[in-house]
């Protein structure tokens, strides 16, 4: 009979940290101390936020408030020029608590103790930016990366919390003027506001910083990164309850009819949310949905 | 019998927009979607802050509430060399409840709908600066700009919401050199700062700007540009408590003895607060007052 | 017999201000309207904060609550390459209310009426650069000066207010990688980022500055800077209560026995907390106390 020791080793799964299982839109690899998650959307050319992503990251999420071992956890993306896009507009069914549940997401990666980095390689646009935002680090590449909240140009707001985690890093007023122009901001201009902590001109450069960044992190006890990020939310991150307004704020916006009207010149201005011009470029092409 | 749907489109006044009447101290114009305001006090060669102006502006604002036309209020000035200037220091009869008059007046223009954007060409100083730092964006022209809260230096301290809108617009280290010095900032430092939006080289490349911007928000439902407003200002508007604690501190400091005094060799410096070397560059001049 | 108006002019300390005893770990002298204070441990070549610094800027913050001449505070130093350093990790007898009495002190200094500003040349770390953030106004030379919150790569997290005060200036994204990492900073980047108002190329252009700063200052009435600092307080000063969580979380890390192992190392990579590459570069020197 077999010893009950030799049982629980062949029964545990031989990895690192997390026993992660596969997600329909993210890959995650590991690496001592360290996660990594790709935005991987297969069913989209612009890797579109969709309930798969919302899934995924939720799932993550919960067991990394589990995990002892990951220090630090590094977000990326496969989809060529597309870091993490806007909410899919065709998404179905439409379910009214979108805004809310992923509100309530975004707020408790801010409670891991586990350090978030997003490196950045092209469009984070939307929901895709909010994301970005609430995360505790990020970088770069100047090229392919645009940054933008295209929400008030389609009629609505961003109800995921971009109006409270963004002007918390860029001020009041460039806020107002990137928000309610739905206007894309460059690498470069996003560093210079304090968007972003870094533009690299390349992407090796951003990833040996990460690389250097992390060495350190995963030596320093889990405690303290924790300890430290809820003294820096005490002064920084927005309340639950206002970011809660936000997405009752956004569900009253798509209640307005015109929305409807928007949405459908996007889709086709996008060739349906696929790579395109429209898409790509979709700060520049929003007044075009007016003409 | 004249059908009815004509004697409603014959009362009704033919004008875009609001139905404005003359202001002493404003000038008003309208294109569709948006109304600019030049401040224009015909009773001052550099433009003071004064009870035309506090007029002027509340009546705008009460209408802009009541309105579903306009989408972006546009504020310049036609006096050269200054765009608003601070509270007139001989206003008559001065009544003590100007500052927080002045703070509701500019709490008021936060929640509306409509955008407001700042096209700068001169000095805002006192009470101008107050205004520009309360609203939404703010553009400069390097040239002749300078911008300051002189109120300091004045035995005074600004009463008007300076202390609230300007840290939170450029950080409580430089926002305590600015304020407690009474120094007086170029655009270019004020655009590094995230006082400013952005400082331009001329005027032309500056209005460009702010028609490309305009041309932008007038497409897009008031709701939306509404609602994300105020996302925003739960992010970072002060708290009207806290803006009314400083008009009531303003007040106590009005009443020491020793701001006669400043005053009085104010008015002589700035020869009665025309444009004089004194009244240009304040900020220089303050400590000539205590020589 | 003599008059009473003598006796009193006789037995009144001939000093301009302050009546200032002499400091074990500090050293003060004064101008009118000015005190200049000038770190100097006399234990340590780096400048640690002990319990002497405590002792004395207590007793000079209590002496400035009532004292109506002094306009300025100016901290330095004259220890080579260190302005202030962190707290001496050989503190003996450790006393587990440190924390909250230095997050008092220096919620203290915010309330002065006199402005506070700080010429820092060289070194600010741990609770060296929680005193400097928590200053009005902040200058450094470019030479020699590095700063930085090391706590996390000890063990800790910063418990003297380093996660409130800096990431206000600095902002969220920002502090999280600094803070997070345990990295240095230097002076250009520190000002680029707002965490000091501006960095200089040498000593002699600093104190011009600094004297050109003060001889406004000591011309405005103490009424005014103090009532101006108040308004912007309210506006940017992170809440008593909020610090007061920072000194019990770190309290909660130090009971960690893993630190005790990281200060041994710290103290051999250092020399002793002695003028060497350790404590010169604390930042990078870190990640070898885990080798």
């Amino acid at each position: 009979m077999m010893p009950s020791w030799l049982t629980v080793l062949l029964l545990s799964p031989l990895v690192v940290g997390l026993d992660l299982p596969n997600y329909e839109g993210l890959l995650t690899s590991q690496k001592p101390g360290v996660l990594e998650v790709t935005f991987h959307n297969r069913h989209s050319t612009t890797n579109l936020w969709n309930g798969d992503t919302l899934f995924g990251l939720t799932d993550i999420v919960r067991r990394l408030q589990n995990d002892n071992e990951t220090k630090a956890v590094v977000f990326k993306s496969d989809v060529p020029k597309y870091f993490l896009n806007h909410l899919d507009l065709q998404i179905e069914p439409f379910d009214p608590t979108v805004a809310s549940r992923m509100i309530e997401l975004l707020y408790n990666m801010t409670n891991l103790p586990q350090v978030t980095i997003a490196a950045v390689e092209g469009i984070a646009r939307g929901a895709g930016n909010e994301f970005l935002v609430s995360l505790d680090i990020r970088f770069a590449t100047k090229a392919h990366t645009l940054l933008g909240q295209p929400e008030v140009g389609m009629g609505l707001m961003p109800g995921g919390g971009g109006g409270q985690y963004l002007p918390r890093l860029i001020g009041r007023g460039r806020a107002m003027e990137i928000i309610l122009s739905s206007k894309d901001v460059t690498a470069e201009d996003a560093e210079e506001m304090g968007w972003i902590n870094r533009a690299f001109d390349t992407s090796a450069e951003m990833h040996a910083h990460i690389d250097d960044l992390v060495s350190r992190l995963v030596l320093f006890p889990l405690g303290s990164l924790g300890a430290a990020k809820q003294s820096i939310n005490r002064a920084t991150r927005p309340p639950l309850e206002d970011l809660l307004m936000d997405a009752a704020s956004f569900l009253e916006r798509l209640a307005d009819p015109a929305v409807q009207t928007t949405i459908a010149r996007a889709l086709t201005a996008t060739r349906n949310q696929s790579d395109s011009y429209g898409e790509q470029f979709l700060g520049e092409a929003i007044p075009t949905f007016y003409g």
